[in-house]
């Protein structure tokens, strides 16, 4: 059942929030996208972002927050920081990004407030967190207690990804019916390779594994 | 006592928070100020901060939030929207922007983060509260929760105000040997004006009317 109701999707231009995108069409009858700059050293993510959102046929508004990238250092906003390429015991991985998620949503919700917006869709998966703790169930729970007092308001985040893994997260997406679209035209990939990706990076084989599980009980 | 302990102190140049940065400079050893700029209308704010840390000797850094301010529409960051005198009944007042308070604190627990600082202090009141909503106990506590599931830490948000009316505020202004200071060199007026400011705004009405009734009783 489609809600006669608005709702603004971030939209990084991965696998994860390109399915949420489409599974926000499906559950809404209006559907904004919002992308965030913030240093990341892949420009490309936000073109990419762009182009989904245009294909969706979806508003996509992009908000400048370059001031996370000079104010944090991690592998993913500075080129000095090699990346890891297995996450370590007992630390958050160096491609963690301090406060991004909580950033990303309460921006989200300052321009869902502006246009009368109640509903926001995130891609975050506790499932395949990979350590990031902004990704877990509870702190999304938390943030949106916190978002609702601080605007007296009732903010619902939708996380569709939460409780899925990879390879779930393929069959949502084909369900959906763009699974070519998530494969081919979507960057979930550290090294900024579209697709199918570098095959390196932890972002890589976390997709890819879950792809292939994925397309051997499909081709079953 | 002065406990071991670094804190970050969000500081406007106004009333609250210059009160706030003494009060942390009388609890913890390390002090640093952190003030944002988000396109309110009157830059001259940014400036007195810069002024007030300086006297008092602490570190302050500027962060740059002008993306709020072209986010949103309100009297504090939007020229063409004339101030409310008075509080409407069952209304926000148009002086609130959205997010604001939590945007602030989420950006100083980042920079707190990097530098390994756990004590974040604000000069929030909900005693005083103006109506808004991100000034209120329960918000700070939300928020804190979210902050440290967000970042797998330990902030702790001190709010030396929120439960003190304005007389009160000038009361501890006073036992903390900064009275002068706080009625002489700081900003709490929307219209810009120094000190004692225009009289006239909701700002400068609810600073005066403590103000008075602290000194009738402190020269009783």
């Amino acid at each position: 059942m489609k809600q006669n109701e608005s709702a603004l999707v971030c939209l990084s231009g991965g696998q994860d929030s390109t399915t949420c995108l489409y599974w926000a069409l499906k559950h809404f009858t209006h559907v904004e996208a919002v992308c965030f700059s913030y240093g990341q050293k892949h420009a490309l993510e936000v073109e990419v972002a762009r182009r989904i959102a245009e294909k969706a046929g979806v508003a996509f508004s992009l908000l400048d927050l370059s001031l996370l990238g000079q104010m944090t250092h991690n592998a993913l906003t500075d080129a000095s920081v090699v990346m890891d390429k297995e996450k370590q015991a007992d630390a958050l991985p160096n491609t963690f990004v301090p406060g991004r998620n909580m950033l990303f949503l309460t921006l989200a919700a300052v321009k869902a407030y502006e246009k009368g917006i109640r509903n926001l869709v995130t891609g975050v998966s506790q499932t395949d967190f990979s350590g990031y703790p902004d990704c877990r169930d509870t702190f999304i729970r938390s943030l949106n207690v916190s978002l609702n007092l601080a605007m007296e308001s009732q903010f619902v985040i939708h996380t569709p990804l939460m409780w899925l893994d990879k390879e779930q997260e393929w069959e949502l997406a084909d369900e959906l019916g763009v699974f070519d679209i998530v494969r081919n035209e979507t960057l979930t990939c550290y090294n900024g390779v579209m697709a199918d990706g570098c095959g390196e990076c932890p972002a890589c084989k976390l997709r890819r594994a879950g792809l292939e599980r994925y397309l051997s009980r499909r081709n079953r």
